[in-house]
């Protein structure tokens, strides 16, 4: 219900918003679409489908059923009285933004339209200069039919934690004040990413600060941590799931293992699993996301907020998901090391800030032990389709071995 | 003729290399070639003639009359003796690169093949997605081609000063040492360029950066300041004279204001004038690039050079033409600023590094005042053309007016 979460409040009839999520139907996009029409909020959608087909061409599926966009909208207007308005189409089609902007005027728009899988850019050059360009291209278009259509809409765009790399210094959100030969300057924080993926992240990024710094379009750029969990309140509420993706190239490794313990498989790090990186809940991914939503940026401000609740090895993570499967269900549950397909440290040091959102009201409403066990909970009901998924969890996409033309 | 150039010396028999230009019927490209030529270098190159194309949809074209690329090279045959392979072919098209590398198997390919002007980058939606994709492709198509072509084969890029925008600190040659919060790294210097075109650069340099990365290719990306000049040493002696666009979209300030000189028009820098860069004139640019290519980094080296000789202010550069025009003619030349149709701080610390090409044996072999005086000699044989060419001169494309779809 409407102002339930104590930490961010809205008064419906003065403070109510219109927005727009490019990419509603994704792993965020819809849950995100539940929980702001639950707040009051007028919600209209982009998606062209693309993870769904990008998905079935590497022979995967989500390991939880989801409906179609038709039915979901139907669905959710049967439980919960929502109307919500989708447009099916592509952002790389300018066209299609500037129609949505145009018709839809909205206060905000949520950038989640983009290819989100790290190892699907390293299969090869067609899905490097795909990811980078339709990334890119999308991002570029949507900054100019704001600038052209609706200039005081906010965008709120979907990073990456992964933009700035593993520095061995704390890692700021955006930007940092740099003493160097006697002199200071506030400048953008270095980025050094991991995968095509991660680097189109990077490009989107610049791009917006620079539209930002041209045309004074309000942005919230999140560098988002990884996101872990199969519900939230209003995809349970709404009989609603969104997708769960487990294998090695649209799935997470936190997903990937929890897949591994249901499907009595060996839990599987990459390499050495001294990776660290911040991670959250879904739900509290969208609590953030609503929060930047619901407090924009001041007017002509290009804002970062780092979004995150803590962070964890991928040690830690194979060991909780273990540890849990195992206090589940009383069968053991093996953790097996194997090389890593990635390029990228295995033992560093790793310290992001996360401020910013905390400021603004936000508080990590789940832990990772709870959300873990409704995880294997879940994905346990979908064991048969997660036994026909087995072969596409294992590494097959080498960053060493990208292939050309 | 090979080795006159007492910083840096090639044996013939022993060192000459085989080098792939991309981009070769460029400003750059064109002279480039001629000098590797004549260094006892075999040399290949590729063009699309984008340029060309681009020029003359804005209603301009070289101010100094260019021969065809099949002419180009007869007459260089001709004069010379020396040979050139020539594909014709665009580098975002993957084959193209893949089969030059092939074909070729170069020790060195110099990538200049990018769409170079800033104002075209700005002019509008088309233009801008147009650049941002067409470099970015490119650049990645080269990456995936030496991997899988000639994998020790060295990519030198060129970039542009610009990348690094105009920071309130000393800007180092790409990387530098961080003290933040106790701890230190060196990290990629925070790039914040001042166009799409600039942006494009500071993608491919980061997309460079990680494709050395990975695949361990032998990377130096030029951050190269702005060049001027009409004329090298071979050139002149083979009369096979390069590019030179004087018009608001593809000359530099200090073309433009040589062609206004000569044209009897006023001199026009865009507001206050305080804007400074760094500038070398086009036989340094190629002495770099030459030093650059013969002095390859180490095996999976990334390596990234600042390449200027002096920095200047727009205001000194309108000076100096001013006052070399006078000399030169005996007839005043006036000067008048423009409102600025860029987005940039007219005033502004700017001290960047310029060591390691020095230390490679680098020395400036022209001066500013001295290179002007040749331009306003070259321009003053093809005034009836720079008549001609007046109206396109006046700046037309504003950064806060770019135009969408």
């Amino acid at each position: 219900m409407p102002g339930q979460n104590k930490h961010y409040n809205l008064s419906l009839h003065n403070d109510a918003m219109r927005i727009l999520i490019l990419g509603i139907d994704g792993y965020i996009g819809w849950p995100l679409a539940l929980h702001l029409l639950e707040r009051g909020h007028e919600v209209s959608g982009v998606d062209s489908f693309y993870t769904r087909k990008r998905v079935r061409e590497v022979g995967s599926d989500s390991a939880i059923p989801i409906m179609s966009m038709e039915r979901r909208i139907e669905s959710l207007k049967e439980m919960s009285g929502h109307k919500l308005s989708f447009i099916r189409g592509d952002v790389s089609n300018p066209r299609i933004i500037y129609d949505a902007i145009k018709e839809f005027k909205p206060d905000c728009t949520v950038h989640l339209a983009e290819q989100r899988s790290a190892p699907y850019s390293m299969i090869g050059l067609k899905q490097a200069t795909e990811t980078l360009q339709k990334n890119m291209i999308g991002t570029v278009n949507l900054a100019y039919a704001i600038k052209d259509m609706n200039p005081g809409c906010h965008i709120l765009k979907l990073g990456t934690m992964g933009e700035y790399g593993t520095p061995n210094i704390d890692i700021p959100e955006g930007f940092f004040e740099v003493e160097y030969r006697g002199r200071k300057d506030t400048l953008p924080f270095p980025r050094n990413a991991g995968s095509w993926y991660h680097w189109s992240k990077v490009h989107d990024s610049n791009n917006l600060m620079f539209a930002n710094n041209v045309w004074k379009i309000p942005v919230t750029d999140v560098m988002q941590g990884v996101v872990y969990g199969t519900s939230t309140e209003e995809i349970d509420r709404f009989s609603s799931p969104t997708r769960f993706d487990i294998d090695e190239v649209w799935g997470t490794a936190l997903n990937r293992f929890c897949a591994q313990a249901v499907g009595d498989m060996p839990i599987t790090p990459y390499g050495k699993g001294g990776q660290t990186r911040g991670f959250l809940s879904l739900t509290d991914s969208i609590q953030c996301l609503t929060i930047a939503a619901e407090k924009p940026p001041e007017k002509g401000e290009y804002r970062v907020f780092n979004q995150f609740d803590e962070y964890y090895s991928v040690n830690q993570l194979a060991e909780t998901v273990k540890n849990s499967y195992e206090h589940l269900t009383g069968k053991p549950a093996r953790i097996e090391h194997v090389e890593n397909p990635r390029i990228e440290k295995e033992a560093h040091y790793y310290r992001p800030d996360m401020i910013k959102l905390r400021n603004l009201g936000y508080r990590p409403s789940r832990s990772l032990e709870t959300e873990i066990l409704k995880i294997l909970s879940d994905l346990s009901k979908h064991k048969s389709r997660i036994d026909k998924l087995k072969n596409c969890i294992m590494p097959k996409t080498f960053w060493a071995k990208s292939s050309g033309i």
